[in-house]
């Protein structure tokens, strides 16, 4: 290793990356455990699993890398080839690895499975080859030299490759030159479009410092805002910016880091002592699956209703028949009357309904697909609104049962001013 | 173009996907879309929004390959680089495109939103390039030869990327030398993993045929079963490879190419003009999600209930008191009695029920983290098992929903065999 930060690229492996069968988000986790030590991934390359192809980029790769990481191709299948693929550009034989051997029988053991001979492919080797334990599955990661370049070898099964970047992660951290200045703050929001977000920045502040980069992550439903300087000496500065953004845009911010819209609910809430139920119909479910998704989450969280028919609105949620038939089940009336209804049947202190047109089909001249009306509030305090957010299915389903999470957020803040998607979204 | 099948690469552009704070499933999206003309994609490299590494990567990869696409840069903020970089590669300059000038116009007009000077930077783009219509967002793509590659550029926003590709993919199949003869054939399983069905291929059919290339992609919940022949002269013997796997995995397939298991259920609950009712503890709204993630599901899921504390079991579902003193809220017993419960108030004609330990807090010796009960089926004919499935949280909750969806699409074929999830993850 150099007196410089490590050059790290990485090398992705699996016919089903290129056929497209297979996202990969395994380079995403990888990079952004390398980013909290400040090491940053210059290039990545994704190759079929093509024994002649993947050798020539692993050799192109270890002359300029300081540290190539494989990920993928460990497995017990026939297209497994990565042990293959380090043997031949280190110029090593491959061979049966005892500590392999030993985990491997481990593993089967603890699981009550017997050790087939797909699964033995995965202790064969290059000669040489330092383990990497796997704590969860059968296939051990590797490492080994070619040249002066680091080559570890990691599964692409995504809780396997978790399980090992603590090691590989302390590891390359050990070998840094100095300890990293970089500081990434990253601040999620809910509501805010990439263009608008940076048009806002741009006019508010003309000036925005040089050394405090600004990115954006539009998610769904979340959009990141991250900024970066990499100098302890821009420190203040960025925590300056970070209370302009905060001056500017304040009320759509959820939180720092990872926070999630359902998580910052729950924990609201859970400071409050208060709890939670959802009224759902063109959400299906989403909003409760989002709440308790988060670990914990029974603590403000205690029941949800799917109210996918008018029918069940009704008998479920008590709805009245007569404010179905008048007004349709999307419409102000009905997701009042969902709202209530689902506080009466569960004790909770706050609700959310929703009930729109989600889409392809459904849509009306006077409702259109991506029409929907949202309630939410205290017993006693329910506020409705009408949105139009016409976006594809799921999207929509997403965004909206968000929105409904993040009224509820603002709510319990006392937040009082409008999120720019009422204005922006507005039902025509 | 030569008389060979085009050789294509991606490049793919994004700090955030560099750093880790976007997964791409932008590529996957374009090589399933290339797939299907027989046009494979032969390598991928993601790099970040840096002008210099970019137009090298570029410059390189049109020396060798006939087509590549650039995906990303085409926003509106600073870190938007690809029209700079096509036009460096290119030898050209960036200018004021008349046409997504007026795309831009017609964007913000038909939002009521202005045309802000950060949108107008998506209409600087190379000379002479021509413009991929964006049928949903503000960035036009583009495409210009360099030498005798075509490199079009698409954006980065997964929904306008597809609407684009329809267009992209007619133009490549329009200069492929001949009509592609490879066929694909993907079967959706569930409950079975990759090395048990690598095995169970390799010893049921120690002769499978070479000419058919298997691959498997493990998903959660599902996994995929993928045979791939490239001649005509082969149609058949994927037939014949088709029925194999039927015989000896049938019960797992849930069907051919997308599949979904909650689309499957949907549809055989249509066929039968039956309904599906959810009672979700430990699942906490996810079956509802899935199904409801369906367009068409108010056919058949009319209700769903999230009854995710004890409480609740009782008010909403009528559980007894008794019966969750006696025995828990993960037991028989409970998930028998939150099932009966929903039929009751749903009307419906079938029921999926689920409670269990999530974690990662809440397990004991006698219910440790993973352990679940599920019970599902008809009015009058409830069945139950306990499973352990000790994963971590979110897979948890994906697999115990598609075990619960699986055990209605088994009931509703008639398929009496044990799934083999039911002995290899038995609780102990």
């Amino acid at each position: 290793m150099t007196e410089r930060d490590p050059q790290v690229q990485l090398l992705l492996t699996g016919s089903e990356l290129m056929s497209g069968d297979t996202v990969d988000s395994n380079s995403a986790l990888i990079a952004r455990r390398l980013a909290e030590i400040a090491v940053g991934v210059q290039r990545k390359v994704v190759l079929g699993d093509d024994l002649e192809l993947l050798t020539g980029e692993l050799a192109a790769m270890t002359a300029t890398a300081d540290v190539v990481i494989i990920n993928g191709g460990l497995g017990p299948t026939v297209d497994d080839l990565t042990a293959d693929v380090l043997a031949a550009a280190a110029g090593v034989a491959v061979c049966e690895h005892p500590e392999a051997v030993a985990h491997l029988r481990r593993w089967c053991a603890g699981r009550n499975l017997p050790l087939n001979s797909a699964n033995m492919r995965q202790a064969m080797l290059p000669a040489g080859a330092a383990i990497i334990e796997n704590p969860i599955g059968s296939a051990v990661g590797f490492e080994l030299r070619v040249g002066r370049c680091r080559v570890i070898c990691t599964p692409g099964v995504p809780g396997e490759l978790r399980a090992m970047l603590d090691g590989i992660v302390a590891s390359l951290a050990g070998q840094l030159p100095r300890p990293p200045q970089r500081r990434i703050l990253r601040l999620q929001t809910f509501g805010l479009g990439e263009s608008t977000a940076q048009q806002l920045i741009d006019d508010a502040y003309p000036d925005w410092p040089r050394e405090v980069a600004l990115g954006f992550r539009a998610g769904a439903p979340q959009m990141e805002i991250k900024l970066t300087v990499d100098s302890a000496d821009h420190h203040d500065t960025l925590q300056r910016c970070r209370q302009q953004l905060e001056q500017l845009l304040g009320d759509h911010i959820i939180g720092d880091g990872d926070t999630g819209l359902a998580a910052r609910v729950l924990e609201l809430l859970r400071e409050r002592g208060a709890t939670l139920v959802t009224a759902e119909s063109c959400t299906g479910g989403l909003i409760a699956s989002m709440l308790t998704r988060v670990a914990g989450a029974s603590d403000a969280f205690h029941a949800g209703f799917v109210t996918y028919a008018d029918a069940v609105k009704h008998t479920v949620l008590g709805v009245s028949k007569a404010t179905l038939a008048a007004h349709g089940a999307v419409s102000e009336e009905v997701v009042r009357e969902m709202a209530a209804g689902a506080l009466q049947r569960s004790a909770a202190d706050y609700a959310i309904a929703v009930s729109g047109v989600a889409g392809p089909g459904g849509g009306t001249p006077q409702k259109p697909v991506g029409t929907v009306w949202l309630a939410w509030g205290a017993r006693g305090d329910i506020r409705t609104r009408c949105l139009c957010w016409p976006v594809e299915r799921s999207l929509f389903q997403t965004m909206i049962a968000a929105a409904g999470l993040d009224m509820i957020r603002r709510t319990l803040l006392g937040i009082d001013l409008e999120p720019r998607y009422f204005s922006q979204r507005r039902a025509r």
